[in-house]
């Protein structure tokens, strides 16, 4: 018996799938464009609205006799051991492989947004504080990381990173993006991908695009945005983590932008993604996605009008079950209804990549580990590395830290006592241990008092919460007062209880309609203020918070964005002085609680002037982050020139650090164009670099502009780099500018397209 | 000596100005392209921001040599008696005629947003409260008052109406708005434009387009609207109002949308305004708009660019100063490097409008009467009629109101003794006077606190201010607590004080960061509740406030938007009985301060749902307004039927007032469209009929529906009628649907143009 093409490793992996797909019947290749959710709650766990009832209504021994594509989270849906979960995975698997004619297994997905989403699997900082860390190798190392761990459990594909770029901080998604920079989102996120594709994992992009758009910062509401918008902000990251990171894997956006859903839309999910960016993976729906467009757009009439839009437009795997790509969909194609075709692009697609993944092979086998340890001292020894670094410290104006080691501290507040202040909505604590309250959180949590303890042994620290996170009742604030009243500090541990569908203040679905602290927490902060006790406000929090109303009234600021399960200690270090802050805002911390949208991307009627009485300058700029030591910049080298309109620059400077202890500085590079054909950010990111610098010591940072990182979107929707005059700014945030350089470009207008330069390099030299 | 051709009033008009621009230099045809502003005061008087030295850099008497195309505001800028300022223009138009060589005088235009902005001339309502009447002839006949009262004087053209939808109800210039809903704005807003060019002024569309729709709702912040938003929300009114309306001016909005100002737009100015949809009239400028190019938008390096920038977009009419279309544009074209035939073009459409004024005839006169009433008693009787028509109703669950002849009543609030409470931005007292302190209003405006002791004799009525609009101390409380105790109800007068660039709550450069009733106004509000005496809340404001907070917790509530000079009585015939309310909303009322931006019309993910914590919800809809009596909805005619795409189809319905005493119901029609090929908003307002029936009587309303109103932009850019199923529902609100009539489309997609059905127009029959 001779081997079947398909089956052959030694022909191209695109030859074998034709041959494959030459054999399979309509419903076998259909079967492959759906993924099954065999652990689902069948009760409506929130993980999904709208969609409650998740009951089979198949055979699953019938239904997989037709192959399988996608296997849903068998280990995100409920706490299970590691190793049993890994067994219970390759046993589905053999059956699956075993009841198809092919022996082909499905794609096991999981959720990776901020570490692996399983029981006992390490909680990393979530995404807005990797943006926090300006770090992209450490996050490129995390990335690595968590693909072993799906690796090894016989995962093949994780739903990470999230690119979004923020455009309103009260949406509850916030906490999942890693910032209101493009390029921020961008360089950080293609890092991420990296990781995870170096460790073998399909790494899924998503939302495509727009999401975090939405009108009134309503989770899925309508987004409004231009063409060129969403060329120039919402897309670039994409672009980059595609080209530069080699993501496998794309997930349609459940928003519609000016009236049309992405997960409709040909014009995203193929001219733009296949044809101009050349994208040859997968797109998935998001969970219950292609549903939507008949249930929520109602751009389809019937279940199989939304299938049919969907494929037509590009989707070509559903998930997490099948209700839309099923049954229905082979109907259609023997209707006449539906063309062929078009199940056998997205098949084409899908076993594509199954053959990359090896699951075509004859020697296939999945990992049937005997134990399994997803959180060891490594994976630790990296979530504490990344939540130091990426520990804000806002405002710190007469040194009130670091606090001496015999101090007596009140902590003070709701999120200083609880392990789960510590994680986003989709850490599994929170996503899904929030249905077991009997499971224990599966990893150690060390929160800011147990960190605080014991990072200052011979400190007298007192504890009160003074307050719930959300709920209305001040009567806690007494004790909070008197306590406070004792202490030569109080420590204000404040912020976000992260939470799916409105059981949070911060997380999917769990959108605000201001950026005041939730519930009385504000109250709590004026009442502590008010007792003359110098304060230390600490936030763990999912999106930026209003603090102009305590402005000058703070002995200091430290902002967290949900650090993880270091996330205490590397909080407690940047209290204690044994951690240097040197985190950078991703996102604006507002003045006042109202006002949005805005974020600093804007043109010059975007800022403050004299046509509105409002102003919406920031309280702390994006980019902004204390120290406790001091930097000198020294040395810029970044002389007038002329250069084409395909020319490079270079520029330098010297950071020295002139304090008496370590510290890390992030030198960031923004442009300023000042005349341009339609209107452009006043600056906007496109070059930074984190230096770590020893006590006196100094490096040198060179970045080479490429004109290309001038282009955006002319008017005629082609993205062009323009002659004209330029301002090359080095600042340690975007408010606060240290040098410039000034560069003419001359010469033509110039169309780029997906060869262009997407970033500024540096190069780190030694002093 | 023969008549030059351009003098002979028997030859078309194009031929005469083709004869006239022949004979001109490139200066005097220059010359007809800007206004000058002779009234201007010289320290930045707060209209023009950004603009401060308004010192002429001219030499009149040389300017005028090349004749002028404009002059800018000679009532407007400063208090001068109507029959000297009438004078007075007429003499700079002779001197003006006499100084150029063709003798033409310059187009004289004035602001008339709410009434004629000049001293001692009617103040109508605020076109917020034209939108609450719902009452298009009346606005056509105040239109014609107000355009006899400009002509009488001497003035040509007059700066409105607004046609801006509002977007955000934060913005401060939701005052100078009729509503947020376009169909609306659009029949509203046309009535006006028929009614001032039926008295031979020329009417100015304006802002087009997209103003209204700035992020944030921060005075001309970037707008984020994709094109089909644009299409189908901020264009139709301007279509309307040109197509049915005749208008003949359009005024440049100063925005942007998605970094392409409308100011340097040719698309916009020149491909949809003058290509697509045939008008012939002029293009001006927002005062400065043009200047802004450089010095806002920053898509100009130089002044002589933004000219060339504007010009060639096709802004025909620099205002209100010449700064950039004089001298720079004549060196521009010299120098070759502009076009002459754009200073053509221009010119052109400038001199056949005033060819159309009769400013090209040799028997030309300016009106130079010996005495003026720009006040008569036929005005104040229109602007009582139109306020009365618009004080809506909102909530009166108890029957509190009417109040008894004999009650105690406690009247407080900050807005109830100030005439300036009855007035928006654009009114003379509020727009200039606020200069002219020495100066009298003008106008007679009784406040609400003179016109409710007027209407109730024998009421015990006392008075203290409690608070003051927007400051922030609550020192009268006290005595409002007091006063309100001893009565049998208290009527708080609350809401806004109109004024520019920060003097106001509301108004031009007045927006605000959420919905919270201004300054301390809320807190008193609470305090007056608690005394348990019940409290009717009267609101005087420019936009909707959020009423959650209270619901429940009132005796009722009073909205009216700055109803003008005979808002007094107005808002106390209401309060008294004498006048049955009938105002509906045109905006909605918000529950929460939070959640902008947010109107009505919004596709199901735009509305409450399980995907967000955040539910935008109203608390009072669109639409919906109460009355003191009741209506029966009779005999409803609305078989379910199927028609063509190009069909039309009949409903009608009877409506009885089924109470003792006179009132008016608005019978609203609003189209549900389940499926569409992009989403749609769940309903929005297609057709109206104010009806105002006897106690006992009845009539019937037909409507008669063409598939052309159904009609959006498809994801092409075409605009079409698809097929399907759809709603028509009759309701008295739109959130309360009375009838619902299913009608079927049939056929092909239709795609419909300029020639397509605007309107649903309404019969009303006897019953």
């Amino acid at each position: 018996m001779t081997t079947a093409p398909w089956r052959d490793p030694a022909l191209p992996a695109a030859a074998r799938v034709d041959d494959l797909l030459s054999r399979m019947t309509l419903e076998e290749k259909t079967a492959q464009l759906y993924g099954v959710w065999v652990g689902a709650a069948t009760d409506g766990d929130g993980v999904a609205p709208h969609q409650h009832d998740m009951t089979a209504d198949y055979d699953w021994d019938e239904l997989i006799t037709r192959g399988l594509g996608q296997l849903t989270r068998s280990f995100g849906t409920a706490p299970v051991d590691p190793a049993l979960g890994a067994r219970a995975l390759a046993l589905a698997q053999r059956r699956i492989a075993a009841a198809g004619r092919f022996g082909i297994p499905a794609v096991a997905h999981e959720e990776c947004l901020a570490g692996f989403t399983a029981w006992r699997a390490t909680a990393y900082p979530v995404p807005l504080a990797w943006g926090a860390a300006f770090d992209p190798p450490l996050v490129e190392e995390m990335g690595r990381a968590i693909g072993r761990d799906l690796r090894a459990v016989g995962v093949h594909q994780g739903l990470a990173p999230v690119l979004d770029v923020v455009r309103d901080p009260r949406w509850g998604r916030v906490e999942e993006t890693i910032g209101e920079d493009p390029y921020l989102v961008g360089t950080i996120g293609t890092a991420y991908v990296r990781g995870l594709e170096s460790a073998g994992i399909v790494a899924t992009l998503k939302h495509f695009a727009g999401y975090a758009s939405s009108a009134g910062a309503r989770n899925l509401a309508p987004v409004r945005a231009g063409t060129r918008e969403f060329a120039d902000v919402t897309l670039p990251p994409f672009e980059m983590a595609l080209r530069e990171g080699g993501a496998r894997s794309v997930m349609a956006a459940y928003t519609e932008r000016d009236g049309v859903p992405a997960s409709a839309d040909p014009e995203l999910l193929t001219r733009l993604l296949r044809e101009e960016w050349g994208f040859t993976g997968t797109v998935v729906a998001d969970y219950f996605g292609i549903g939507f467009l008949q249930t929520l757009h109602r751009v389809a009439g019937t279940p199989t009008e939304a299938a049919h839009l969907a494929l037509a437009a590009g989707i070509d795997v559903e998930l997490p079950t099948v209700k839309y790509y099923g049954e229905a969909l082979v109907a259609a194609v023997r209707a006449g209804e539906l063309p062929e075709e078009l199940i056998d692009r997205a098949a084409h697609r899908v076993l594509l990549q199954k053959c990359e993944l090896g699951l075509l092979d004859e020697d296939w086998q999945p990992p049937s580990p005997e134990s399994v340890d997803l959180d060891p001292a490594a994976n630790r020894a990296l979530a504490r590395r990344l939540a130091e670094e990426s520990v804000v410290l806002l405002d710190n104006p007469d040194g009130l830290l670091p606090l001496a080691p015999d101090t007596r501290i009140a902590v003070v507040g709701p999120r200083a006592a609880d392990a789960l202040a510590m994680l986003g909505c989709y850490s599994f604590p929170s996503h899904v241990l929030t249905h077991h309250p009997e499971v224990d959180l599966g990893i150690e949590i060390p929160t800011v008092l147990e960190s605080l303890r014991a990072e200052l042994p011979d400190a007298k620290v007192t504890f009160t919460e003074g307050c719930g996170v959300s709920d209305p009742d001040p009567s806690g604030f007494t004790e909070a007062i008197a306590r406070a009243a004792e202490a030569d500090v109080c420590v204000a541990v404040l912020g976000d209880r992260a939470g799916l569908f409105g059981r949070g203040t911060s997380g999917e679905g769990c959108d605000v309609a201001d950026l005041s602290l939730p519930g009385v927490q504000g109250a709590l902060l004026d009442a502590l203020v008010a007792t003359g006790v110098p304060v230390v406000l600490v936030l763990l929090t999912g999106r930026p918070y209003a603090l102009g109303r305590w402005h000058g009234r703070l002995g200091a600021v430290v902002q967290a964005f949900f650090p993880g399960e270091e996330g205490g200690p590397a909080v407690a270090g940047v209290l204690s002085g044994r951690v240097n802050p040197s985190g950078r805002l991703p996102v604006s911390v507002p003045q006042v609680p109202g006002g949005q949208p805005w974020t600093y991307l804007q043109p010059p009627l975007g800022l403050a002037g004299e046509v509105s009485n409002l102003d919406p300058t920031p309280l702390y700029p994006f980019g902004h982050g204390c120290s406790y030591t001091q930097f000198a910049w020294e040395d810029f080298s970044g002389p007038d020139a002329e250069i084409g309109t395909d020319g490079s620059y270079d520029l330098s400077v010297t950071v020295r650090n002139t304090g008496d202890r370590a510290g890390a500085e992030v030198v960031q590079l923004y442009l300023h164009d000042p005349v341009a054909s339609v209107t452009r950010p006043d600056v906007r990111l496109i070059g930074y670099q984190r230096l770590e610098l020893a006590a006196g010591g100094a490096a040198r940072v060179a970045f080479r502009f490429h004109a290309d990182l001038s282009a955006f979107t002319d008017r005629a929707g082609r993205r062009v780099v323009e002659p004209g005059d330029l301002e090359l700014r080095l600042g340690a945030s975007s408010g606060q500018v240290r040098e410039v350089a000034r560069v003419r470009l001359t010469g033509p207008v110039r169309e780029v397209g997906a060869e262009r330069r997407l970033r500024c390099e540096a190069d780190v030299l030694p002093d």
